[in-house]
């Protein structure tokens, strides 16, 4: 078991102009495993409640993740309800039921505790030692963050961000962190913070990718019509990190392939609502989107 | 004589957190006509008034630039100040002096009337058909356009986004034109008004180059210490423009190196006050970033 990954499943309820959905599945870790797993066998650590559907667990299997760290507790699952405007960059949360995980305390399974690439994903700073606790120090370790995290722990989220080799950000959130307004600046000065990796998300904008002495930059996949937004970090994510697993290594040519798959999930990701997208996409419409980047950026 | 440029030739005095510069010599065909003349001899057609120094004249020269279509005119030079914040994305114009540049109206000396490529640099769309209509029509016509104009003169803007061939434009002013919130939709929307191409540059997110059926995105060159941001669009366009006309013909590959030129020469010109860069910027340094274009977005 190599990539596992420690993240929120939820139900989301999601409304865009094209739209309403009613809790749909939702949630960092499962956006990011169904990404990871058109490259790898990912191991998905997470709670949900007794309310949530069997169907979705057993799609997550057929989908190559390994589900045997999802506990189901009593109580409701995570909702999340949020609206998005014409401008599919504006998002307003309209409610947040925590739910079950609102104590979430991973156990991993013994199965899980020697990963080769452990991501965190999006969870509270301070629930990090826990986890890193139960587990063999994998080869590379990442973590994702929000704005509330940085607005409410931030002394426990640069302590954390000290501990791991990537972090994955928004452009604004590497900003906010790092107090600095060039994001070319403020991803250095993480760097000196410990990670060897930042990936700085930027939406529609693309994604570059700093190590110290190297970066990398793609630009999005032109969407003409983003039907829900919801996930495409995480996607990104998982499918960053389902590639690089599969590589095996670790080095420039492979960080640079592993952004453009992690872009190409992410723009799937878009197409539609919630995680539906995954019930259909093969692994060979990845690989085309692989090469309409390459057309789209080569010179 | 090729490459004709008609824009403004202006007195800038610029204030960012790094300093303050009074008068110094801007305006969009001074900058485009720069950055063009490291690839062929643009001529200029501009006015200025009788303030306007002989040895930037001489400087324009001794850069490539064809000065026989500048008119001194008594009176001063159009002056425009403007103040960045600490995100240099955030611009206050503090005045605007149009000065001679008021009824600017160009007329253009024989020898400009056979350009194989015209820019027409952000001007009053109402005086295109006076500029047109002293040339033999071009292989090529180009225009660009601010807030301004959009707001201002709508109907005669996309009359004129009819008749020319590239339309340059920022991201946020391409959506503004077409009315439509989606960048991709909205410069095929454009498209279908009579460009065969749209430049939809986005700052330090980069550039996006729709043609009806191909698309070039770059990122911006890094930079960490934006002295000043004025004049980068028009840097660009002149790089763009400059090369293309060099190059001696548009096929997409073409387009493709003609894109990162301009990124280059855009990303020079920010890291000095107005267009001081361009008094020590060489070709070779030109050559060296078009390289690490290459790197940063290869994969």
């Amino acid at each position: 078991m190599s990539l596992i990954i420690v993240g929120s499943m939820a139900f989301d309820t999601i409304e865009t102009p094209l739209g309403r959905r009613e809790k749909i599945v939702g949630g960092s870790g499962t956006y990011c495993s169904l990404a990871a797993g058109y490259f790898t066998r990912p191991g998905i650590v997470g709670v949900v409640g007794r309310d949530f559907p069997k169907k979705t667990l057993t799609f997550l299997e057929s989908r190559n993740v390994d589900i045997r760290g999802v506990s189901v507790k009593a109580g409701k699952t995570f909702h999340w309800e949020g609206r998005y405007g014409r401008d599919p960059n504006q998002r307003t949360t309209v409610r947040t039921e925590l739910n079950v995980f609102q104590n979430f305390r991973p156990v991993l399974p013994p199965e899980f505790r020697t990963p080769d690439i452990l991501f965190l994903a999006n969870i509270d700073p301070d629930v990090h030692p826990e986890i890193l606790s139960q587990i063999k120090k994998p080869r590379l370790t990442a973590m994702d963050t929000i704005r509330f995290w940085i607005e409410t722990k931030p002394e426990a989220l640069l302590r954390e961000i000290g501990r791991v080799d990537i972090l994955f950000a928004n452009d604004e959130e590497v900003r906010m962190i790092a107090d600095e307004i060039n994001l070319i600046r403020a991803a250095k000065k993480l760097l000196d913070r410990g990670p060897s990796i930042i990936v700085a998300k930027k939406g529609e904008h693309g994604v570059l990718i700093f190590e110290r002495d190297f970066l990398f930059g793609v630009p999005a996949h032109p969407c003409e019509n983003v039907v829900d937004p919801t996930g495409a970090g995480d996607s990104f994510a998982g499918g960053f990190l389902g590639y690089l697993e599969a590589a095996g290594r670790v080095n420039r040519g492979t960080l640079r392939r592993t952004a453009v798959y992690g872009s190409a999930l992410a723009s799937f990701a878009i197409e539609d609502f919630g995680a539906e997208r995954f019930s259909t996409l093969s692994r060979d419409e990845i690989e085309a989107r692989y090469l309409s980047f390459r057309r789209l950026t080569s010179f």
